[in-house]
């Protein structure tokens, strides 16, 4: 079964059969990841461009291998040197690129809605790779992965994502995949940090988000706990009185862990910050599949990429 | 027919029979550029380093998507991190290059001339991508190639280039190019900006230059109009009072535009700056083919990258 | 024979044999380099990271060239755009480097043992591209198969090592390798710039180093003469007088490279500094090779690759 979309913007628009048919793909290629050749001439004669406004030598790294061992050429251009700086406009360095017959273009941008932008001016398929405190599909779906890896299922797990929510676009990819796919979400975090309105913008077939009163009510049975990064110069911006304060009331810890399930499994989408939102014990403990993550990362981006630019 | 040359250091060593084999052959690349599989085996196995000493995401962009296409294996080196850094010459910087054996380094220097120094001490083919106010050939072969497409033909046409002569190092390899093949090239911009004594440095066996007056005697009956970008530093330097001013006189609008063919095509090396020294409703009208120009750059790079170092 | 051991950390740990199969095998991809189609399948579908934590344009294009060459995926992730400056450990950098399923990282680090802390995390072959002032082994390797090329053995030999020493990996590592394959090493330089107590550290398997009493002592009889570069900076921090001085005293001319063999040859290993530590018509003359080095690396580091990442 193909996919039947141009691009990937965001989890919002997509089908749960979407979503199935993504971590399906990324099985099969979380496979080949694990050979002693791990290539597979699928987009050969493919060219994706990685155009990042944002810097992320991560998630730039993961689409970067996941490209290459699908046998694409691949090419990065980076915010700070591209002609941004001549003060081009966005679309016109766009549709310049466009004009190369690039056959995806991965963007990471700062401003919510810039890929959607994209999209609507390039034939290649555009997959938002960050955009702003908007959406961050693809790692949402590396959760998934993981998640339904490690417990088989997703319908009706109880997920708690904690922490800066407000500017997360990790938590609200993943509030809408999660709920899509029949769990239950919970958002916790400082209130300073937390979003208002939100549970509005999910569709009505989508399932449940509860803005949590406090961390415990997340944490208290979950299966799944997903930890934020604490930006750092959040502290500066007055949302929190300081990282001792924040680590004391919302760093996830083992005793604090012990309110979820005997078997949850604990995210994050990294880097992490040891002693601040997630003690070292937790973060290498046998609940982390933190680099269980990365791993799944590569794979899931290798699914987008052939889906969206290996067909006809 | 092979090209009976090292290097592409200029427009103005070239023959005419040379520009038409460039041309030729970058037609065939083009029809690669639009198919689904992108790639032909041509370079295989040959090593090209792009060497920027000038950030210039597009054309490096172009560049390596290029080689890219034809297979070669593509190395990025910008002057930023380079060990330029470290006081080394150029010279021994590029030697080292050489030491590694590529088969072609495309060249980015702000000086005129680099180019050719380092052609005589490598034995990789050197492509100038662009050294001062001096040369950018492939730029010139790409508006050819446009041109070609377009009308068929290069030889009889009227090509108004308007702008920032003095500084451009793509009005120079367009007055040889163009003259070479039967043009007739008009300049025409703020007298601060334009260069004396240019059109003695033209051949003999090149065409015509002609310095105009003023804009509307280049526009008249023009076939061609091409638009430099304004250097947003060169208002500072005191070549022209004001963004607002340069607009009004040596802006292309609409109006403006109604001075030339009707059949007038309209071209911009980019970036372009919307509203200054073109209007938006010109790039994005019906006679601009600015992007055109940068599919065919792609075609015209692995046309000089295969004629320079794809024989043996 | 295969190389047991998975990492190349410092040539401290290699024995002879290692040494030898690492130059035998650099002498059949030498061959490779001189071929039209300088391209091996060997590494197909291998992925190698160079993760360089200090700017290295050299370095790092030496490796990646040789990557390519060898048909693997090459991702190059650099200091300055690193997650390190999210405030990430190195430790969590290289732990998600690794859930990526590289073969082989190669490693430059302003720290002494950085590479081997990483080794000790991450099952990819790791290879030390220059730590510290501790080792860089790729060059001393590329100074010896530079050495047996021209001189046809390296035992017996006697190298001198002018410079300063103190903060030299490069130093270190050819007293190393140079010594455990029987040749005889003299270190001069300015006497602030010189170690303390390293041959301490030699093992007694490896053979003599002498610290000479002056550079006369090192170049008399020399056979191999290797300069080291001054890094300006070290101008400022008081180790010597002032570049002038430095040249008088330690610079490598015409007149000073007589004390040594008729047939002397002489290396550095880049970028020179002309007219400070070595002369240009030393530098450029019949009796370097320091061209040579930068062929041989790229060898060099194909036949580490090879061995390291190329098995099963």
């Amino acid at each position: 079964m193909p996919l039947y979309r141009k691009d990937l913007l965001g989890i919002a628009d997509l089908s749960p059969e979407e979503i199935n048919l993504i971590l399906d793909t990324a099985e099969t290629f979380r496979d080949v990841n694990a050979r002693a050749i791990k290539k597979v001439p699928t987009l050969r004669g493919k060219t994706v461009i990685n155009l990042f406004f944002e810097a992320s030598t991560r998630t730039r790294t993961s689409f970067e291998i996941a490209a290459k061992r699908l046998s694409a050429d691949a090419v990065n251009i980076s915010g700070s040197n591209s002609s941004v700086v001549k003060g081009e406009t966005l679309i016109d360095t766009v549709r310049n690129l466009q004009a190369m017959s690039p056959d995806a273009i991965v963007v990471r941008h700062s401003s919510s809605g810039a890929p959607h932008q994209i999209s609507k001016i390039v034939d290649a398929a555009v997959i938002n790779a960050g955009d702003g405190a908007h959406e961050h599909p693809t790692q949402a779906l590396l959760d998934a992965l993981t998640i339904r890896q490690k417990k088989g299922r997703i319908a009706g797990l109880k997920m708690a994502i904690i922490g800066d929510i407000l500017h997360s676009r990790v938590a609200r990819s993943n509030a809408h995949l999660m709920s899509k796919l029949g769990a239950h979400v919970f958002w916790a975090g400082p209130r300073t940090l937390m979003p208002s309105g939100f549970e509005k913008l999910m569709a009505p077939s989508e399932g449940s988000l509860t803005i949590a009163e406090n961390i415990t009510e997340a944490l208290i049975g979950a299966d799944v706990v997903m930890m934020l990064r604490v930006q750092l110069e959040r502290q500066a911006g007055g949302y929190f009185p300081s990282l001792r304060e924040y680590s004391i009331h919302y760093g996830l810890n083992r005793k604090r862990l012990e309110l979820a399930k005997s078997d949850v499994i604990v995210l994050h989408p990294g880097p992490i910050n040891r002693g601040i939102e997630i003690d070292s014990d937790v973060a290498d403990g046998p609940y982390s599949l933190i680099l269980d993550q990365v791993s799944n990362g590569v794979a899931v981006r290798m699914a987008v990429l052939y889906l969206l630019a290996g067909g006809q």
